[in-house]
């Protein structure tokens, strides 16, 4: 694919440190990207294998702030390519450009695209987590469930997985949207859509249009107080 | 500026019938737009000058029906071009394709940029409707104040009213990103950032740039049901 | 029955074009009125058969524009005889006279008589435009649920249906109030009263009850801002 | 005034003792009943001189309660004539008949006839209290403002006062609809109406019309669960 | 059991006519007091037997506040020992001295365990009260589910019964934490603990230890406004 | 006061450097405990001097985790003695111990003591981050206000500038409670109170005594899913 010189660079922060999870996800962002800008997916060094619990994301925090501080100058957008959006608020208070979470863009972008939403994630660990972060989000009213495999669906392939939990969203839940709820899911939104003709979404794209959106705009975050790095009272 | 053959094609509808207004909006598409995709804005036949009251809303109605049904065919994506996404509802029932109203776009992109946002525009009549619209979308707690021009403010000219405005929101209200609540005052959000400091949006580029990315992404409104013109019982 | 001669004269406006329906509202509201005052139910010409999608609610739109403001000489108030409540913002803007829809009225009505209640309705296409539309009036946390009819439920009467409907809503939403979520379900009210034991409302007489007080009190929708036809710019 | 035979009775509770308030609630009751129904006010034997404090509403609880069983047979409907609709859960479970408090029923009309709606009180520590009953009536988001008289304003007549207040809450807040937060003031909505152009209403006439409303509907409280005086375990 | 001279007593009003509950709630609060203070519960005088219905919160009130008014001078602190809070606002108004529900010390409580609780009850007709009461407090979602003994459940033993509930409300609403609804359920806590493995909490000690901290921290209920017995116009 | 052998201990996590603000912890520690239990303040090493900016709040967390880790034995109870509760999920993954943040200590306490809170904080900066933390605990609605001092307010000496905060937070915004939203304010709780008969509260006496509370009730945080360091996948 041929790269326009001189052209905007975003990068993906991938908390965890599963180098499937980060070459599935660059494959994503690159497929996506088609040239337009380029982008990278990087992973933190001394990072857990998933991001699964709270000590999981307090282990990667070090190492997504020494990775920004680093790479601030040479990248025009940042997405941070983990579904629970692991210090993002920390992040947009480094830098001034353009941050986004896999979490926040999917879920604003699926309230764009139908009444309510369901969210299908990998562990039932992670359910009180999601519901936390779409409060976060104030997005409690648009959503229709919060979705993990239990009892026999944990032996299917992690494709007939999801496809189940989203059959069910939509039939009982009246999901109209379907947002896949971990990066390592990437790609099998276009499984779901084919066989059950809704949307569904991964934050990865979302995340990245947003982001080019934004650096186009010349925009990014406020630095008027809450994400200022300076005290006032200093 | 040179076309792309073969491009994406997105189309504004903007309801009211002020050739000025429209003329503003296209000139800020196409500076966003930088010939990635080929944008045009279209005035609906026999609107109000301008959209304020649900009288106005109401007589714009058949007009962008008609429109979209005529164009849906010619076209990736679609931008309602008024503040109070009139009719949107009713236009993501019609085509699949993506459909984005500036006022949805503006105000989900803001959630991202800082704590709370401030809503300008350009008449006390319209406070209600933005409030509304505001609440419509889940987005009241993000809200720091939705303001609109009065007393001494009125005599000054348009741009140094909405810098007094944007001001006093920041100052008093804690805002931390601005938005333009008026299609008609696209392209002052520069001079805010200018003169200000904080993020300020208009929601042209916002829709153009969500509408872009959902035209890639190859997603458009749900049919599962809210959306679907087919009622159940045919 | 005998008319008051200077009696109070409501009309209402039913924007489908069903005579049935309109036959049956015409019934309903003069079952209720008893000679205290005139009341016409009148249809919408050229309007869709049922009210059930946006497109229907939006072909409706002209039709009710133009009957309010060629009757609002001539009568006293305005009810607008669709659950969905169309256009009732743009009809409180054209007169001042009391005007309700029976979606809020007997949404309202309901939260006097019970803990929660449930909307009865007749097609699971309608299931998000009637959530969307409680929570314009700020209800969802007084509903228990809103139900329509699927599986061997489609294949009964509509009594016996609604009846199944109503009954699963009291003994597992804990609804306490049952709504008739459509005009054309009129009158099965105190079938589902003698049956069930609990509340059941239609909304056509809670609106004609509140029209009619609201004229003997002398009293209509607020010109203050939301509802004023006219632009604070002119 | 005529009073027809056979006619529907409703009873106004006042549930303090002031004399001057009893008549003037007995007086706005009778202009409005208009002969349509028997109306009759009556005060609590023993009750405090004005429902302020939680300890005025304990003190009127066991007359009111005795009052209405004692009364029960021979009204068709009741309606508690205090804004804070004290005791009201109880008297709902009393009795199957119609119960309104003069609270619940101006806001709830209150927010058919405009945007927002002003509630103005007699007395600032009235002010938590007016605000817990809104949002127990989930009507916090419809609320401009809640007001009562500081500072010089206490030195005026009481209808002053009011128009004081009700142009503040219309000027400043954004009201849409006053509504008069005491029976006491019953009869000064004229006066605000007149003199402020917006709907002001007292609870008086939206409780008695709601009430005379659903006696001819035929419907009473719900016995589902809530306000079912029997407990389930007997 | 030791008692410190000059200690701290605490009284705990059971607003029911139980002997039997009673006699638990005294001995479960000289459990949790261990002998740092002295703590009493007493009946009120021609009480109901049980606090079910609002008659029955109604017949305890003027007893209530016999009873804290006579006693008030005796005692540090106060503690409603019924699980609806019954007249908790009045105690809160009569004195000035720490006074805390059993509902809401071991729903704030609740609160700091896990992610979101269940509330058992131990009849149906409580769950819209104990739902009222959640929202209340501001607690609607942090709650799981409120759960009622029903159909077989009724048959089993009153500890065989909890269990049971609050097995379903962990594995199929996703409770993790457990409160028990009444203050005759108090001790089975610890039987949910340890079968269930979750923190199960009674509103007796979480009020306890509440007021104790109140006592010790020198504060107790505010008198700026909403508990005032005192009128402002006096 | 002599000390208990066997006594409860309870440690305070003091995120921030500063080693006056530990001092000052400690003794407000000691002196609510009186030697019922033992207490200790520690500072995190390399932690910043102030915990004011995200930043801080992410320099701190490594040694809070580890801090935890090494004590969690020794002690029976946590308390994180900053108010913004930074790190607090993570802690209570840690420990099944209670843990419990002056913030959420005071914010719910104050809620159990008047109609309204208002939070006093020593810098603007921190605005959004305490709004955030008393939405986080859904304690919106009972917030009166969150004042920093600005202006002048900038130029008197601590106590006074608190003094004055809480004196507009009563008269102005009607709080009814005022909490001191930093720990570094330690102690200025009493004046508060003398000056303007309110209750005011500090979060460490708050925390203190209901993580005493849960310590002799035998109860700490649940494992069942949010908070369990496990992963079910695992």
């Amino acid at each position: 694919m041929p790269m326009c010189s001189g052209a905007m660079k975003i990068i993906l922060i991938n908390p965890n440190s599963d180098p499937a999870m980060t070459a599935r996800i660059q494959e994503t962002a690159e497929r996506f990207a088609q040239g337009r800008f380029e982008v990278l997916c990087r992973t933190i060094p001394d990072a857990p294998r998933f991001i699964e619990t709270y000590g999981d994301i307090h282990r990667a925090g070090p190492g997504m702030a020494a990775m920004i501080r680093e790479l601030e100058q040479d990248f025009d957008g940042f997405v941070v390519a983990c579904h629970y959006d692991p210090h993002l608020d920390t992040l947009k208070e480094i830098t001034a450009k353009p941050v986004a979470g896999i979490g926040e863009a999917s879920l604003r972008i699926a309230t764009m695209l139908g009444h309510r939403f369901s969210l299908i994630t990998t562990d039932e660990h992670s359910l009180p987590l999601q519901e936390d972060l779409i409060r976060k989000y104030h997005l409690t009213e648009s959503t229709a469930s919060i979705l993990a495999p239990t009892g026999p669906l944990l032996n299917l392939p992690e494709e007939e997985r999801c496809l189940a939990l989203a059959r069910q969203a939509i039939e009982q839940d009246g999901a109209e949207v379907i947002i896949l709820g971990c990066a390592g899911l990437s790609g099998l939104e276009n499984k779901i859509r084919a066989e059950l003709g809704v949307p569904a979404i991964d934050g990865v794209a979302c995340a990245l249009f947003i982001v080019e959106g934004l650096v186009r705009y010349g925009i990014g975050t406020s630095k008027a107080r809450r994400y200022n790095p300076n005290r006032d009272s200093e």
